[in-house]
């Protein structure tokens, strides 16, 4: 269980200029996107950084779901401005584009897939000091700004991988509940989902002390550590929040007190699920918006074809529990009456099905796609997403339940239609 | 808000030496207690050292509730080793010394004085850079391992005070349900008080947006920022721990769920009050154990008198919320109910009478002593009580309401007796 350093409350955006001061910064990379550059949460740092007369450059290249060749992008710009602080304002993409431009910055010989998570890079542990990063993030899912993963497309495999290391973890994380106010409602709700499976699958991944290997040596253990007493606490308080606040921070842009607990949330499910992992949804998520045809997301403002990540990762939801729910039945059971079942006569060996009904009815209630074959996918496409899953047993081997391909096969199947 | 680094499990001590060599520790200084020193959490981290060829120093001086002199003591030694890492294994008296003998090795020119809490010290923000310090506890109490306090007793004015700073946190935590069955049954008992004060002192602390004053300056704000939503939630979650666990844990101690969940719950309270605070039953408890007269604890093998800590906090614990309910009675009645009270027909304004009923109910249960008389004091101890308390503002002003002199005068003769 590591550290995430948050400070919460509506304008504590106003003080980075004074933290990256106390931090000894003199030359600091703002990194944002072409869409955030122009709305007030951009506007409030720099006004800050100008405030605290600090020296600084604005990259705001930052492709909205990264790839190899975005994040190489940002990379450059970091090693050309010799920063020697960042500031990450926007989504998960954004705060993943900063991280990994970090990174690169500060171990300038380094392959690019030297970083990346095996098997499609090497994986190698960071052993180089980072420069101070703060993250503010504009949008509740991610919880990015806790966690020491940063996620891009691997344009090549058309697949998604990452990088993770206990040394990107952002230095600080701003969370401050007046940026929710610029989201658009279907913003509001993918990256909501992400919180929903943030904290659905770290509460169901298997046990910390019945994951294996568990190597000897505590510095080769791996972040994602299996479910535990310490990341359940967040999963189940992320959970409850989402299934009050949720809806609400949906349906209206200027219900302050949803957004703001949603945007809480994101970042207490980050805290739970960048310690004990996410698994199955997560992993077959990235061959989902990897393989993404001519599916455009509503209201995202981006000149390529796009699913959300959150999108991504709930349409599979339903069948993953229906899935899991074997090994776990009780917590299954738990969750859904957090999301408003009512569990009192059920069965333990109906944990799942009740769960998968309860989700596909939250879904339902907030106008979701009607599965994957919404986004475009058919069964034809069956084999390339399980194919695009296979190299994510970072997460997958997390799930509590041993899959077979022609478990992942199933499992996509009967995520095309959900209603 | 600073989450802590702790690493929890059966017989995570063991890697205590492989933590250090990660760390590139190669002279390592190990603090503990005499009657520890013999018991087997010494005798597993002196193996583990042993088996990763490191070196090591031990110093077995740490005094039970320490004092000045004894943290001199514990300075002395630490600056002459030229130590690069420590290793704390005890309860909190260990777990504060070692911050203590840490924080002025590395700064060897600072005095005594500069780094303690005003009005007694002279309160200065810790700028030096510290070496590594890992927490092993050994009692389920203080929560010491994730906090940045350290407490002493400040024996010229008869008065506990203490350090505060960030700076002072340990490093890592290795939270080991298997040294808690070394721990006498009044030991148990008296720990689990303090955790059951940290949470309910903590929930019940001033919110983190009415303190005053709130620096503009993060970098100027206090470690105890009063009750905010993350402290909250550790505070309630240790008291539902407690609620569950405590009775459980001082009656058998072979029960280890019982043992290792108030273990955990120590380490929860203690990410809880570390960054909301405490209030009046610690700010009142240091005089208690300050001005002790004769009073010694039983099963505490100490050669001087002795109120331990958690027993000096949880005496004047009915009056305090009594006193305090007036200004946050939902919180009130919701602790009274996680503590097993019928709240269902309580009026508001019955908060305080019926969580003191039930802290007055859980305390007999426990054969604790009859209020403070029990330990040697009469209403002639009154003032000089109140005195004691009136230096300890960094906490009392975290109360959510005022006291004036009379009003402590009040609290301290309402403990004099509890049932």
């Amino acid at each position: 269980m590591a550290v995430s350093n948050i400070r919460y409350g509506a304008g504590v955006t106003k003080e980075v200029g004074m933290d990256l001061q106390n931090m000894g910064a003199k030359k600091v990379c703002l990194m944002t996107d072409r869409n955030l550059a122009q709305l007030p949460p951009v506007q409030t740092v720099l006004d800050s950084l100008v405030r605290s007369n600090i020296s600084f450059q604005v990259y705001d290249g930052v492709r909205v779901e990264p790839t190899d060749g975005s994040f190489m992008d940002a990379i450059e710009f970091a090693k050309k401005g010799a920063f020697d602080a960042y500031v990450a304002v926007g989504g998960g993409s954004t705060m993943d584009t900063c991280k990994a431009a970090n990174l690169y910055a500060s171990s300038p010989r380094s392959e690019f897939l030297d970083y990346v998570n095996a098997p499609i890079g090497k994986g190698k542990p960071v052993t180089v000091p980072l420069k101070p990063l703060i993250a503010v993030p504009t949008t509740s899912g991610t919880g990015s700004e806790t966690t020491g993963v940063a996620i891009f497309d691997y344009e090549r495999l058309k697949v998604k991988t990452g990088i993770a290391s206990r040394a990107i973890k952002p230095t600080l994380g701003l969370v401050d509940p007046l940026h929710t106010l610029h989201m658009p409602c279907q913003v509001v709700a993918n990256s909501g989902f992400d919180v929903l499976c943030h904290a659905l699958e770290s509460y169901t991944a298997i046990p910390y002390n019945m994951r294996s290997p568990c190597p000897s040596n505590p510095i080769q253990r791996p972040a994602y550590q299996g479910s535990n007493p310490i990341s359940d606490i967040w999963a189940v308080h992320a959970l409850r929040i989402v299934a009050k606040y949720l809806k609400r921070a949906v349906r209206n842009p200027e219900d302050l007190e949803a957004r703001s607990s949603m945007h809480l949330a994101s970042a207490f499910a980050g805290i739970g699920f960048g310690n004990a992992g996410v698994h199955l949804c997560h992993g077959m998520s990235y061959p989902i918006s990897g393989l993404v045809k001519t599916y455009k997301a509503k209201e995202y403002n981006v000149d390529h074809p796009l699913v959300p990540h959150g999108l991504s990762v709930v349409l599979t939801s339903p069948a993953v529990f229906t899935f899991t729910a074997q090994m776990f039945p009780e917590r299954h059971l738990e969750t859904a009456e957090i999301l408003g079942a009512d569990t009192r006569t059920a069965r333990t060996q109906d944990a799942g099905p009740v769960l998968a009904d309860t989700l596909r009815q939250f879904l339902f209630d907030l106008n979701v796609d009607d599965g994957l074959s919404a986004l475009g996918y058919s069964k034809d496409d069956i084999p390339s997403l399980v194919k695009g899953t296979l190299p994510q047993e970072r997460v997958t081997k997390l799930a509590p339940r041993a899959q077979s391909e022609e478990d992942l096969s199933a499992l996509f199947e009967a995520s095309m239609k959900l209603y």
